[in-house]
């Protein structure tokens, strides 16, 4: 493999493996589910008895990236080491292990005419993955387009180069033992930051892009791509504690919400409390998260309610924080919480707190969010916690997948129809 | 209404029906099935009474495409008489009669800690409909999205203005008998051809635009648009016959996939023939179809079995005739055929007729189009036929809606999760 240098290389390179990715999306779309298997369980053996070779290949990217001088949480998602490597394998077999979503059929309809129609479930076709510097992200994102019958090219940062190549080496020896084709998954063999733009406008190749990473990628994405994105780009998520919420679930709820990890995009950012148990839910529930390191800033109403507040500003009911910062509001009903969450949601997830049946199911109706829960903590909002296994990523978008996407939301589906001479128009 | 002439008045008057549409989006969402049905009974009821007022804005339409020496089949799509309004008020009604798709709720699944999973079928919200002669299609669109709890901006070709906005008065008297926002349904009010291009870069405001029209139309929007679009570029559809084909449901299928319609996208534009079969099918098929007036272009090896046929060039198998023209080739096999469809067609619709069960269902499974058939005409191509009871369009898109696009492709799904207060990583 080689690292072309210029623009013209970079762009023959990308249309080669386009094309290699589209033909080989062919031979995918009809493997059956022990191959696939197969290629997926033996990485994963492959994985543990190369642990040496893997970690040398990372230490060249870590010695780069202290050269770069790279800030300390990025070295730390670059770094692979033994439990990495465990966590992989384990992750391959668990995905090898999940029921085959390829060729299901819906339930059939019998027109008037004896025509049988239904739908068939099928791979979207060439999937291409962008991601930064977790190299585990190869391995994940292969798994689960090789187990949804896609051909895939992956694009992972150029800090994890070595890491990423290494992995892509094992990936290719895992689909020759299981004779599916070499290029049904490719690692795009240069840092040159151009193959990016070049993959996410190949529409004659590529026929979804899955971006993973912060939200400065999934902007130039946004405006880059005509490739249709899966993404999301913020996760602006509310939790309401409504009037006849049980105080301690409200509590713990939102504890959970808020701290269960700062950086992840269902964290809690704005917490809605309905006035009439605010009195009773806030003092206590401030306290706390002062003493977890939580900074809290707050309506007025709040700040009358609970000490040493910072006054909102408008434009923190608009922010993704990201970081130990709560925002807090106060409202008259659930009406006011439904229009605050219009307004200022980014349609990710939200949650009510609440013990009254009606205000659930409204909650639940209402709010236009790609998850909407009642009396859990918006942190759940992750593919494996919903039980589809793994996810790819998680999709505010309106069409296709919304919310965590696993193995179905990457597969499309077809209507097959079924006759026997029956003709249209007599 | 005003027709605004400027470009600044075009956008503005685009923003604000977008930012409209957005708000009605909102209450439709809520909006029971008693209200929508009711809506869309009155309008028919409307639609019935007030025959006269529509025929004469028609008239207005008709004038002045005569006047602009508009093509006959052109005026045709045009006209309105009694019967086209008769044909729109039963569509209205049978609308109204289909089952709610949303608020359905898929099978829940209860993860090991008690909280339950399921999805949750929502609108999408706003969709945009562009469309050119045919004023039907302001109410069969309208009903639709209305029937899915969508907002909808209609934007009609401006030959069909004054149909259009007559029309779209009868839907507004419609959403207020049933209490619906009244910009639930907009019919754009200018011919300015610049609010098609905002319209479909309105993405703040519309979620989706189903464009509705010849090649010309879709591909500039293609272009334009950044807003998703459900659409299809070209139909280029075909029929394979087996070597275990039955000779007489051959024949029947071939002759009406070609000649039920020469101008609608399902048409068979190139005819696969097995090499086994063909001395037996062929001459009596081509023979039928010059007699039907259909023109025929064929590979070598057709010309040597059937006379007077013309030699098809490398083009002739690219293309969409929309016309009484047909391209044949005989192959050696099945998988022959399969790899002259996957090279030429436009994943729209392909049949293949056989009475070998594995032929069918490898050609089912294998043919990566938006409908695969077996032993049926590809003219089936139709949401009515398909039993969806309407349709918007047709989408040769792999992601969302694939094939007719009904109620179904107009909602999306939300997840929805209940709990009692669960927490993650507990």
């Amino acid at each position: 493999m080689t690292t072309p240098k210029t623009k013209t290389s970079t762009m023959e390179l990308m249309l080669q493996i386009g094309k290699q990715a589209k033909d080989a999306a062919r031979v995918m779309r009809n493997a059956s589910d022990e191959q696939k298997s197969k290629a997926l369980k033996k990485m994963a053996e492959l994985l543990l008895e190369s642990k040496q070779q893997i970690i040398e290949a990372n230490k060249k990217d870590l010695q780069a990236a202290k050269e770069k001088k790279l800030e300390a949480p990025l070295i730390d998602r670059l770094t692979i080491n033994e439990n990495t490597i465990n966590n992989m394998a384990t992750g391959l077999c668990q995905i090898a292990d999940m029921a085959d979503p390829v060729g299901k059929r819906s339930e059939t309809i019998i027109r008037p005419n004896g025509m049988m129609v239904a739908k068939m479930r099928v791979p979207i076709g060439v999937i291409g993955i962008i991601y930064e510097s977790r190299p585990n992200v190869t391995i994940d994102a292969a798994a689960l387009c090789i187990k949804s019958g896609n051909a895939t090219i992956l694009r992972g940062g150029s800090e994890a180069f070595h890491s990423n190549q290494a992995l892509g080496e094992i990936i290719l020896q895992g689909l020759r033992a299981a004779q599916l084709p070499e290029y049904a998954v490719q690692v795009v063999p240069t840092t040159d930051r151009e193959a990016v733009g070049i993959l996410v406008t190949m529409t004659d190749y590529v026929d979804v892009i899955v971006p993973r990473g912060g939200k400065g990628l999934i902007e130039r994405l946004t405006n880059e791509a005509s490739v249709p994105l899966i993404k999301h780009l913020d996760g602006n998520c509310h939790v309401f504690i409504d009037k006849d919420a049980d105080i301690r679930k409200a509590h713990a709820i939102a504890i959970n919400a808020k701290t269960y990890r700062y950086g992840i995009c269902g964290t809690m950012e704005t917490l809605l409390v309905h006035h009439e148990i605010a009195p009773a839910v806030l003092p206590d529930l401030c306290t706390d998260l002062v003493q977890k390191g939580v900074e809290l800033r707050g309506c007025e109403r709040t700040r009358n309610l609970v000490d040493h507040i910072q006054a909102a500003q408008e434009t923190d009911w608009e922010t993704e924080y990201l970081a130990p910062i709560l925002a807090i509001r106060i409202v008259d009903s659930l009406d006011e919480a439904l229009d605050h969450i219009a307004q200022y949601s980014s349609e990710h997830t939200e949650s009510i707190v609440t013990e009254n049946l009606n205000s659930a199911l409204r909650f639940q109706k209402e709010v236009d969010s790609s998850s909407v829960y009642i009396n859990l903590p918006t942190c759940f909002a992750d593919g494996f916690e919903y039980g589809l296994g793994a996810e790819i990523g998680i999709s505010t978008n309106r069409l296709h997948a919304r919310g965590p996407v696993g193995l179905e939301g990457l597969t499309t589906e077809k209507w097959v129809l079924t006759g026997n001479g029956q003709l249209r128009g007599q």
